[in-house]
């Protein structure tokens, strides 16, 4: 097999066979394929798609590249989520040891941030002391005792992913359907799941724009998942706007703990509880949780009530996190300056756009521009109205919070076209915009 | 300016600048840019096309990536030819020194063959001493002193061509029209001519398989040379069958002796003719040749009549080339083994198919498979009939010169489906199919 014979395959709009994507994945991963022809073979891929075969080949390939976990010592069925990420989103925080409140352990590998904001690693180190890098045997070992463990991702899982997305990255190939799907579901395969549930976010401040694009990276991704043997499902969530009041590392982890206390903002409640009842659907295979609206209820109360606070905890305490500051939520990182955005107009808010949002928490300090910075835990924005919501001039719309002057003033540069105003009401946007169903396929 | 961002704008079907085509050239010829950027912009070009603005302002750049000859001190209005290459296309040997006869000073630099057989430099390297690699000084003061030089291309020359085509080569991204254009025009430019006549093959046994990719072709080259301002004829020819009767180097430079000394066979013989004219009509500038038809006819009566033999001999006598061996025809390379390839019906040649030939020549020795292989000089195929001539079963089509029996049966191989017959009669292919005239633009 010559790589250059796939490179002209899929060039003249041909389909790889699963051979022939196994020689690429696994020499590619080697070394042993230049990047000059993985780039070339990207790019024809980039223009000539890859039919559902040849994607969840792929997927399969890159998954099987490094380790895959094996989770069977911890449950016999592992629930996992992804979002694909936006602006203010801490759901996994809330969502994970809500799950593990109803006995369902999880066992969750994540990654950092790189754009708008932290990933959900970056959050959980706001927390002093919180160790993020485990070793396999801690990994299994707090699951096993705490029921639930929320770690760095393993260098040795999905290495080929990670090996291609640096060559995507600079080569103008990150944009294509199958190349996504493929990256987010080899982790998520190696990871060891059987079940997932998927939250694809749509709007400004997501990857997927419309609708349209959101839906067909949801049904791409949950094909690939139920044709290697998983239970799949995926919501399609807003992201025009930020989600929750908390925009920032340690902001949104304070923002988790209140919300596991019960006392959180609506939308990021009643997100987590849909996202959570999901995955107990899926993770109870028919045996408990048969009816969603039945398991949303009592996923809700639970949730209300302040139950799966202890999970969070818990985990905090396995990974070396100082439970004083999720205990008084005032000894988390705090930024020096605190700058009050007020609404310029009467009427109702028309758009709170969540990318100028995210461009300007980036602008912050919150976020990573190139994977070298370092991030500010303690700065980030509040949100304080909603789209749909009516306003006064000089009301509080949002509140910055800066660690010095130079970075406030970028950032509320980046903030100045981010409120629209509407003088008649304006109807709220939904949370969700649809669900995708694995078992349907 | 970043890398990224051309390959992304040529993704997404914009045209690139003339500033931005000349960043990627210069700083790819620098190796500033990675191969793997360069590649995927290749692949991206090789779907998106180029314009022709950008087509020239590529082939400008590569040109000027190194050395622009000025050719000024040996004559005012230098003129060159260039072929897309073909089975048995000796044109380049009979030409140059045909044209030379009429007091038009000759200094062209050729290349070597890759594929199917040698290149023009290879042919003559079959004559013992001759020294294709010249200094620029020896270069230039043969083509004063004996007013024909043909040397082997300097390097200093389209560096970024060089460079740019071994990446096409194993990225799947060589049969791109720009490119190819691009390609061959960028050394055309840099060699100094004022007038160029294009021989673009077409057929089983060119790059170009039919009349419209022909045209195709040369209509891309010959506007990159008006737009570079040059004078520009671009002619379509015939590779569906070999041209002439010898294929292989000295069987190649014992029929351009003959078709010199005006003993050489008639399609040869009538191909030069229009070649050559072309030329002297472009260098005439009005001033002389004007009417084609009587420039042809005063051409075609040189040839016959022998008048540019003498400047051969001078050529490969300032090469340090063995004269005996030119005078002398049986003195060339011989191989030792002759096979005689006989007809196997009754009736009419329907095909002769010159890709098999080729193959079959490769077979023998008288070509590269890859850059490291020697070439055989002596070895090649005579073909004694062609399309639309009768014959009948046991007479003589080819005669195989071999050198061992292995290659022999390998280039048998290769000729099984060479010949195709027809019981009725079957016309003569053309050796033109149209012209394409650089004035008309």
């Amino acid at each position: 097999m010559r790589m250059i014979d796939l490179i002209e395959k899929k060039r003249d709009g041909l389909a790889l066979s699963k051979s022939e994507i196994r020689y690429f994945i696994n020499n590619y991963t080697a070394g042993e394929i230049p990047d000059y022809q993985a780039s070339a073979l990207l790019m024809a891929i980039y223009f000539n798609g890859m039919n559902r075969a040849e994607t969840v080949n792929l997927t399969l390939a890159m998954a099987e590249s490094g380790d895959m976990l094996d989770l069977s010592d911890i449950t016999e069925y592992a629930i996992d989520k992804h979002s694909s990420g936006g602006v203010g989103d801490k759901t996994t925080l809330i969502v994970l040891p809500l799950v593990a409140s109803f006995n369902v352990p999880i066992a969750k590998m994540s990654g950092r941030g790189l754009g708008f904001g932290g990933g959900t690693l970056d959050k959980l180190e706001s927390i002093s002391g919180y160790d993020v890098n485990l070793s396999e045997d801690a990994f299994r070992r707090i699951a096993r005792e705490s029921g639930m463990v929320l770690a760095g991702q393993s260098k040795s899982l999905a290495p080929a992913d990670g090996k291609l997305y640096v060559l995507r990255d600079v080569t103008g190939t990150v944009a294509s359907l199958p190349l996504i799907a493929g990256s987010i579901m080899s982790k998520k395969l190696a990871a060891g799941a059987k079940g997932i549930v998927l939250d694809v976010k749509l709007g400004c401040g997501a990857f997927m724009k419309t609708l349209e694009e959101a839906r067909a990276l949801a049904k791409t991704m949950a094909r690939i998942g139920v044709d290697a043997g998983r239970d799949m499902v995926a919501l399609l969530s807003d992201m025009n706007q930020p989600l929750g009041v908390a925009v920032g590392n340690a902001l949104e982890v304070a923002e988790a703990v209140r919300s596991l206390r019960g006392e959180g903002p609506a939308d990021i409640h009643a997100h987590c509880v849909e996202v959570a009842a999901h995955m107990l659907h899926l993770a109870g295979q028919g045996a408990r949780w048969t009816d969603l609206a039945a398991t949303r209820a009592e996923v809700d109360a639970r949730l209300r009530c302040g139950g799966a606070f202890e999970h969070f905890r818990r985990m905090v305490a396995a990974h070396g996190g100082d439970l004083a500051q999720i205990d008084d939520l005032s000894r988390l990182p705090q930024a020096n300056l605190r700058y009050t955005y007020a609404a310029r107009e009467n009427g109702h808010i028309a758009a709170l756009l969540a990318e100028k949002v995210g461009w300007a928490t980036l602008a912050l300090g919150a976020g990573r521009a190139t994977k070298e910075d370092e991030i500010d835990h303690a700065v980030g924005i509040e949100v304080h109205a909603k789209v749909g919501d009516s306003i006064a001039a000089g009301d509080a719309l949002m509140t910055v919070h800066a660690n010095d002057e130079t970075s406030l003033q970028a950032a509320l540069d980046e903030l100045r076209d981010a409120v629209h105003y509407s003088p008649a009401p304006v109807e709220k946007l939904p949370l969700f915009y649809g669900v995708i169903d694995g078992r349907d396929f």
